[in-house]
């Protein structure tokens, strides 16, 4: 499937409504668990969604656009939640996704990107010349990725307590 | 993480929603390409998770609790939506799931489950016999995974288009 805007953005306008449906209030354990040492849970990952929208999707886009490939975008921090996130609610959380997501979604239409745009190109700091395309198809992957996670995380906590069935449920650890 | 009512049905009640959200209305693409031959779109997965709630999820509770181990539950046919969904709308298909899950989760309120219950035992046509409480699980676990499922079937339409972020997004198949 190629990148489209039309096909695009109303992926990314539903995920802080699809993430406050699935977690906002919901009994701890599900927002609060892991899969283990080093693995995120679901209020680490909407920390982490919400580092991404200050520091890397439309302050990339727009650094590539003004920029072009003269400077490399600045490297991503994927552990910035567990400082920024700290005494913080996971419903702060999710309220702030969503306002910095809108602010997003704002920017990007009031860039007006042609397909011509959508082809100009930036330095990426590991993988050197992205597209436009390329970094906003990503935004939408990556969405999508982190809810599969969340969803899996919280799966998982059922393990044990689903019995044989572990054995035909590709969310649970295999036996 | 134990299985038990109170933490399972709050997840099990917004999986309508979620998938609402998700989906209600995208552009098609998302709802109806699939990872490949005989994989499923997420317009097959929600037909799949209607039959779920019509012959698997309470009638096997319920047929449990009034007969114990002494009939295995009917089997499931996993692929009863490709006839069943067939000339439906995804729109239709949802507001279907919705209601078929407020009813499961009013039969299940209304037995008034307590703890013994929950070790009461079936026979599971393959697993032999199964607690109660176990087949609840999956209810709850089975959701997840499909949601896991619709997530990255969307996600890996994307795959080519994100260039070089592919080997980073766990979603897109690997190069």
């Amino acid at each position: 499937m190629d990148f489209d805007l039309q096909t695009a953005v109303p992926v990314l306008s539903r995920t802080p409504e699809v993430l406050d449906v699935l977690l906002r209030d919901l009994p701890s354990p599900w927002v609060s668990r892991t899969e283990g040492p080093n693995t995120w849970s679901p209020y680490d990952v909407v920390g982490h969604l919400i580092h991404g929208e200050r520091t890397d999707w439309m302050p990339r886009a727009e650094h590539l656009l003004s920029l072009g490939e003269a400077i490399p975008f600045p490297t991503f921090n994927r552990f910035a939640q567990f400082e920024a996130s700290k005494g913080k609610s996971l419903s702060e959380l999710l309220d702030t996704f969503r306002e910095l997501r809108t602010d997003s979604l704002r920017r990007l239409s009031a860039l007006r990107l042609t397909a011509v745009d959508l082809g100009r190109t930036g330095q990426h700091p590991e993988f050197g010349r992205v597209t436009l395309g390329q970094h906003l198809a990503t935004w939408v992957a990556h969405d999508l990725d982190h809810l599969v996670q969340i969803a899996r995380v919280m799966g998982r906590q059922y393990t044990e307590a689903v019995g044989p069935w572990r054995k035909y449920l590709r969310i649970t650890e295999p036996a």
